[in-house]
């Protein structure tokens, strides 16, 4: 089943549910849609990607429009909103925009709609073909035998089918070699726990869970081979993703363990550098509260930034559907992905 | 008010239920003092020492004893008992050790039961002793404005009362200088969320809450000057300390930043290198569930250390009651703590 799909609105695996239950939600209005991304009901640079150009769709058809001009103003609207609803992801905008691009071209009404939706489900094709593209070249890194550790989730969740850093996974094992993966749990909201351990078992591929902090602990006692990640925005210096990623890249250095991205061209936003992108910070209660259960002192003070910058000096290879860009990436980036 | 004390048993501060609330628990059995030493009502190598010292004076008046050879024997027992309740923390063992040899220079029924209180009692004011002193030592490191970085909790409620690490802040504090606290939540049990962030708060010191994974960002924003942990045992050639320690201890190479180890005497394990020490594997509901919440599918393989071995190379020194220890420990340590 993929993540995210067009059913008369946008369908989604609503994430926040997992592994609890699998639990689809329906949105049929933009607001419905930007909530299920605040609260992370869908999330993943990748799947962002579709919701958002999912979310120029709904513009479309959330309320009766008159007249065409009235229609098209309010999608350029709804693309601002999209964009600002979290900030670090540069693929949220860049489905946004190709769908809004597309409608714009439309004459009637009805001729918005219907190009709107064509460009959102050609972008959720191509998320899963080079998905598999990344697998494919991906594979070719692990050796039969080898412990992947990942952190967050990389996988089929947090795109529309396959998944970067656990498709690179799942293509290996479609290819008959014998991965098992090692899943970091990813404080604060535990998608790796929740989703990546989820999806694996799901797909019969061996995972153990452990803690974030365990990451230094199993690379010592030799127990990983190799780590993969994904990746929610790649900069001239930096990769941005999951707050964490920094920190296992630092480890994984220190062990001479090699360290891979996987990610989409989308990923990439090459013109730019570390100090011009902004940081998420979220909510101080994804410290202090797990469900019902108090973690913290309630008034504590709490910095909860969501994502961090992993120097490209930490990156042994960046995993592309065009194929595995090694350093200096300076050089060789804007000649595979040719940006 | 102190962790742990003794009236008409073992009174203890149950340090599951903070940051909810504060509960004192008495215990009258060695059995109920060992589950509370089991599910970490009561942690912490040096209020461990305590724990296990009273342990012996709860042996000494369980039962109603007739002979004295049948009570020392009991005693023997239950020495045995309480030190393979935690294998990690060597201090449990010396606490329970001084108070078992004390009571067995005893000639009667009531001279056993006072020599073993006596020496139990003898610990805990020690214990408040050599932390006062660490805290002195320790606080020469710090300078007015400092911000340090903390993991798990090796403060008030690890010790008796003022704490090791966290004794450095309060010292440093009490001379007027202003520290910031940065604590790490610790996972997979939080004590840094839960019982660090808690007793400063307590004390109106600044503390602000991260993941342990933020850690490395955190210092690479300049955010941190120093980082200061406990530890669990030290051996000749490692500290042992909560899982994630020696993650912290990696990122804070990396960016420079000193990292400093403050234990008492009795964590020293001199004699033995991080090969004969024993990692205590916990279970894996403490990552499969926070409370009632699930966060992983029940099923998932879990790997589950309670501590990591962190190499002396990555310490700038140790703070003991006896001094701050400096590298190389091969003959610091032996001439500081003559052992």
């Amino acid at each position: 089943m993929r993540t995210i799909f067009w059913k008369d609105g946008v369908v989604l695996i609503d994430q926040t549910k997992l592994p609890e239950k699998l639990e689809l939600i329906t949105c049929k209005h933009v607001v419905e849609l930007l909530d299920a991304i605040k609260r992370l009901a869908v999330r993943g640079a990748p799947a962002l990607e579709v919701a958002g150009a999912y979310g120029i769709v709904l513009a479309c058809i959330e309320k009766e429009f008159t007249r065409v001009d009235e229609m098209k103003s309010h999608l350029i609207k709804t693309f601002d909103l999209i964009v600002s609803t979290r900030p670090t992801a540069v693929n949220l905008s860049i489905g946004a925009k190709r769908a809004l691009d597309a409608a714009l071209k439309g004459g009637s009404i009805d001729e918005i709609i219907r190009l709107a939706l064509q460009e959102a489900e050609k972008i959720a094709r191509e998320d899963i073909d080079r998905n598999r593209k990344i697998g494919e070249y991906g594979s070719k890194i692990l050796e039969d035998g080898d412990t992947v550790l990942t952190y967050c989730n990389a996988g089929r969740l947090a795109t529309v089918d396959w998944g970067t850093a656990l498709g690179v996974v799942r293509s290996a094992v479609s290819e008959g070699k014998k991965i098992r993966v090692i899943a970091c749990e990813t404080r604060p909201l535990n998608q790796g726990s929740r989703l990546t351990c989820w999806e694996l078992i799901q797909d019969g591929i061996d995972v153990t869970l452990i803690t974030d902090s365990t990451a230094a602990h199993v690379m010592k006692q030799g127990m990983v081979d190799k780590v993969i990640v994904g990746a929610d925005r790649i900069v001239r210096d930096s990769v941005f993703n999951k707050i964490g990623t920094y920190m296992i890249s630092i480890v994984a250095k220190e062990h001479g363990i090699p360290f891979y991205v996987a990610a989409p061209k989308t990923t990439f936003d090459w013109k730019k550098t570390s100090k011009e992108v902004i940081i998420e910070e979220r909510s101080a209660e994804e410290l202090v509260y797990c469900g019902e259960k108090l973690l913290a002192p309630k008034n504590v003070n709490v910095y909860n930034p969501a994502f961090d910058s992993t120097p490209l000096d930490n990156v042994t290879a960046i995993i592309t559907e065009h194929g595995i860009i090694e350093p200096p990436y300076d050089v060789n980036v804007p000649k595979v992905l040719r940006i």
